[in-house]
C-alpha cells in the first residue's frame, strides 16, 4: 500500500517483496551491516555499485562516522543531483538523512527502513541527525526523503526485541490519535497478515501530525509523548534500555502523570504494553538522578521543561509540571514496575 | 544604512559604530581570534558571557572544529530558542552558520562580518558550510541569519590584502549586474567615505540574485562567475592564493572565455582589477593539472561542468564549454599574466 505525504511531498510504499526500479542518476548506498543481504538485493535491482556497510546502533551516529561517510561521498564525486540510498534501521536513516541534508548543502535520499521503528517513526517527519558525546540527536537537520520503501520482508531477520520496540511507537500513535486498534499490537509478528495495515495506520498518524507542524513549533510536540522521561532513562542507562523500551516506560510515567492531573487513566493500557514488551528492568534511580538528563533534552526550552500528558485517548496536554507532582508520580511509577 | 532581504526576511545593517542591543535570549558568541577586541565590544553591548575565540582561516572550517563547537554549545545547554552570535570573516560566518543550522536541528544566528568578503559575499544567501579533506565547502546547509550587522569600524584592523579581496567579489557583482560603479574600487580604504555606499551597492546585487533563486536551481549560479577556475586555483595552490585573488584570476579567465565565445570583451576591466590587487603570482600549472580540481567542484553536475561566461556587462551565459576552447583560453590566460 502507499501513503502519500504532502508537506514536503513524497510517497511511502509499504508492503512485501517490493522491487525498486533502476536508478539512472549517480547514486551511492549505505546500509546497516546487519541487513547486508537485503541491501545487496536493492543494490542489484537499482544497479548501484557504490555501497558501504556500517555497524548500526547509536555508535553509527557519531561525528566520526559522519565525517568518514562525507569523505567517502566526496571521494566518489557524487554530484549535487546524485542520490543517496539508505538501508537500515532508525540510526542508519537518521545518519543517512543528515549526510544527505548536508553533503553539498543537500542532495536527495531514499529511505529503505528495515526495522519497525524506522518504518513507524523515522520514515516520516524529515528529522535527521547524529549524536554528540553530550547527548543524542543534538545535531541534525530537517530533510525529508524523496521516497520511502518499507519492505516488510526486511523485517523477517529482525530480533524479536527490535521488532517489538517499533510497535511501542505505533502504540504511542494510538494514544495520540485516539485509535484503539493501535493499542493492541500483541499478536503481530513479521509474517502476520495484519502487519502492513497496522504499520500503515501508525504511519498515517504521524503523517497527519507532522503535516500540521513540520518545524515542530507546536502541535508536533505531541509526538514526544513518553519521550521526555524515555530519553532520560535511555541516557541514564547508557542505552541498556532500547529506545522503544525506554519510551514504553516513559508512556507509563506519562499515563500516571495524566491520572495525577485529573485525566482519564490510560495506565492499564500501558501496563499491558509493558507486560507484552518484557523490557529490560527499570534502573534503580531516584528522580533527582534523572534531572540532569531531563534538562539536557534538546526539547527543553528556555522557559522550562514541557511534558506531553495524556488526559485520555486522543487528548493531550503539553505543559510544564511542578517538580512536586513529577516526583510523586515517579514514586508511583517505580511502585507500578 | 539598511538593506532588506526578503526571502527569507532579515535586515543587513551597514555603517560605522553600530551598537547592538542587549540580548534577552540564551546566547553564545564565537569569534575569530583576530578580532577579539571588536568581539568583546559586542559581547559587552549584548551582555553575552559565553564566548569562544577560534583561529580563523580555512582551518576553522574543519570537521574537528565543528565538532568541538557543537560540544561546547551542548555543554552550555544552549536551548533551541537560543541564539548564536558569529563575529568574524567568511570562514567564521560559514562555520557559525552551519553550527546554527545543525545544532538542535537549527537555531537562530546573528552575523557580525568583520571582512569585506564576509560583508559582500557571506552575509547574503544563506550558504553555510565547512570543508572536507577532499575539498572546500563540500558540507553545509542553507540557513540565513536572523540579522547581519556590518560595522565598518571592524575593518580598520584588516590587512590590506584581506580588505582588497572582498572587493573582488564586489567587482564581480558589477559584471553580473552591469553596474560600472562597482568596477572601480581602486581608491577605497576602510575609512573612505564612499565605502558604505559601495559595499551596500555590491550587497544589493547579491540580494537581488539570491531572492530570485535561493536554492541555486538556476539564476543564482551567475554568482559563480570566476569561481570555477578560482576554486581550482585555490585548491591547487593549497590556498597560497587567497579566495579573492583566485577569483580575480578566475574572472580574467572568464573574461577571456567570453571573448573567445564572441562576447564583448571585459578583459581590460579585469586586468585593471588585477593590477590594483597585486595578487600572489599564478602557479605554474598546465590546464590538465587543474582538471581534477575542476571536476571536484561541488557545482559540477552529472551532465558536465558548467561555466559562467560574461558576454558583456550584465550579460552572462551559463554553459558547458568544449575542452579545446578551455585549453586555448587557458593558454591566452597564462600569457596575459
Amino acid at each position: 500500500m502507499r501513503i502519500e505525504v504532502r508537506n514536503p511531498p513524497y510517497k511511502i510504499e509499504l508492503g512485501r517483496g517490493l522491487r525498486p526500479a533502476r536508478e539512472r542518476r549517480p547514486a551511492a548506498l549505505i546500509h546497516d551491516c546487519a541487513v547486508t543481504d537485503y541491501a545487496r538485493r536493492i543494490a542489484e535491482a537499482t544497479g548501484i555499485t557504490a555501497t558501504r556497510a556500517i555497524a548500526g546502533g547509536e555508535r553509527a551516529k557519531a561525528l566520526a562516522t559522519y565525517g568518514e561517510l562525507l569523505s567517502w561521498l566526496a571521494g566518489l564525486g557524487l554530484p549535487r543531483d546524485g542520490v543517496l540510498y539508505v538501508v537500515g534501521g532508525g540510526t542508519l536513516t537518521d545518519l543517512g538523512g543528515f549526510l544527505a541534508a548536508t553533503y553539498l548543502r543537500g542532495i536527495a535520499y531514499r529511505s529503505y527502513p528495515t526495522t519497525t521503528l524506522a518504518i513507524v517513526d523515522a520514515s516520516v517527519g524529515g528529522k535527521t541527525g547524529i549524536n554528540l558525546p553530550e547527548g543524542k540527536n543534538l545535531v541534525g537537520a530537517f530533510h525529508a526523503p524523496e521516497a520511502v520503501w518499507a519492505d516488510l520482508e526486511a523485517l523477517t531477520t529482525l530480533p524479536v526485541r527490535t521488532f517489538k520496540e517499533g510497535l511501542v511507537e505505533a502504540f504511542k500513535h494510538g494514544i495520540i490519535a485516539g485509535d484503539r486498534a493501535l493499542l493492541a499490537p500483541f499478536d503481530l509478528h513479521p509474517g502476520h497478515p495484519d502487519l502492513p495495515a497496522y504499520l500503515a495506520r501508525a504511519v498515517g498518524v504521524k503523517v497527519r501530525v507532522v503535516e500540521a507542524d513540520y518545524r515542530e513549533a507546536g502541535e508536533r510536540r505531541v509526538l514526544n509523548l513518553g519521550h521526555t522521561l524515555g530519553h532520560a532513562l535511555e541516557a541514564a542507562t547508557d542505552h541498556r534500555l532500547s529506545h522503544g523500551e525506554a519510551v514504553a516506560y516513559g508512556l507509563l510515567f506519562a499515563a500516571l502523570l495524566g491520572e495525577a492531573l485529573g485525566g482519564d487513566s490510560l495506565v492499564d493500557e500501558v501496563k499491558r504494553l509493558l507486560d507484552w514488551l518484557e523490557p529490560a528492568p527499570l534502573p534503580d534511580l531516584a528522580f533527582s538522578d534523572l534531572w540532569p538528563y531531563l534538562l539536557r533534552d534538546k526539547k527543553a526550552r528556555a522557559e522550562g521543561l514541557f511534558w506531553v500528558v495524556p488526559l485520555g485517548l486522543g487528548r493531550l496536554a503539553i505543559r510544564p509540571v511542578e517538580a512536586k507532582i513529577l516526583e510523586e508520580t515517579y514514586q508511583r511509577f517505580r511502585e507500578a514496575r
